[in-house]
């Protein structure tokens, strides 16, 4: 029980885990039975609908974050990470419903939390692995941006369900600064 | 019992419900008893933190859409809405916790939605109001902007948190297009 010792404010894994945890009963409450007309459109023209996003954070369960944890704790710096692969998604989903995939994502993030529980403690989290691309990282490092991954693409799936109704807002478009952006990245909403 | 011959593919005001009673769920589950490391930083410099998004949506139960949706029934045309007061929420809600204000966020917008389904059918949507800057408008684009509104700002909660780790992140910020358009919003990420 070595984070028995761990102060609260300096406890990442727990902050983090907390974080993560959420993820599931967030897109249960946002998704979960929704109609078509909400889900079926891509945040930016040639980017991902609602069912590619979510298909994107099981590839991450499946094949990123907790491998690559046990990938620093196993070799450090000595064998990279292997590549995220971006587009997995696409084929391995195609058939499955929205509701499927937020049930498999929570399935897979519950159960890569209680590894991650078991794997690592707070004294492990300045240790370092090699990324392929970006050089050395920290194991806190990954965490944390474990947790920002979620972030960033739960609030992709926002984009896209606003743009679903970007027509039907008429006029009041010109507030809505998650529809401009969609056309326009650098837009301020009036 | 008019909206029992409404047909499915045109239920607006179905649909715009079922986005809209699914916005206090998300923020609980987001939300609710998380640690303040996680939202006590704005979307944007000088932006929002999620205390100010959560005040915000608040205001908008009092004063904005059932308030506007009755001038319409009401008055048409002839009487503008009152404008909405974009920084009511900063004043009003100083003393109350995040908690605090998503349940009181969850009430009103209960209470809404059931004045909505008394107040408004299918055949009404097509009845006009006057915005006073936007000019006309119809009762279908106020109650579709309603529900994109939620969406605007709960992407901007997003923000806001995944801000709150822009440094633990390290080198991986340069993938995490949430980070980079806080400080650039034409950015994309690598």
């Amino acid at each position: 029980m070595r984070r028995a010792t761990i102060s609260p404010v300096n406890d990442v894994i727990g902050e983090t885990t907390n974080l993560l945890k959420r993820t599931p009963d967030v897109l249960r409450a946002l998704l979960g039975g929704i109609p078509d007309s909400w889900t079926d459109t891509q945040d930016t023209p040639g980017g991902w609908r609602p069912h590619d996003v979510v298909g994107h954070l099981i590839t991450g369960e499946l094949t990123d974050w907790i491998v690559r944890t046990e990938r620093i704790l196993e070799h450090g710096t000595a064998v990279p990470f292997d590549r995220f692969e971006r587009f997995a998604h696409a084929e391995r989903d195609a058939d499955a419903t929205l509701d499927e995939l937020v049930e498999h994502f929570a399935a897979l993030r519950a159960e890569n939390l209680a590894r991650l529980a078991e794997m690592v403690s707070e004294e492990d989290l300045d240790r370092r692995g090699m990324h392929p691309a970006l050089g050395e990282v920290t194991l806190r490092e990954l965490l944390s941006t474990w947790a920002v991954h979620d972030l960033d693409h739960v609030a992709q799936i926002y984009a896209g369900m606003a743009g679903s109704h970007d027509a039907e807002v008429g006029p009041w478009k010109a507030y809505l600064g998650i529809l401009l952006r969609r056309d326009d990245p650098s837009a301020v909403a009036g």
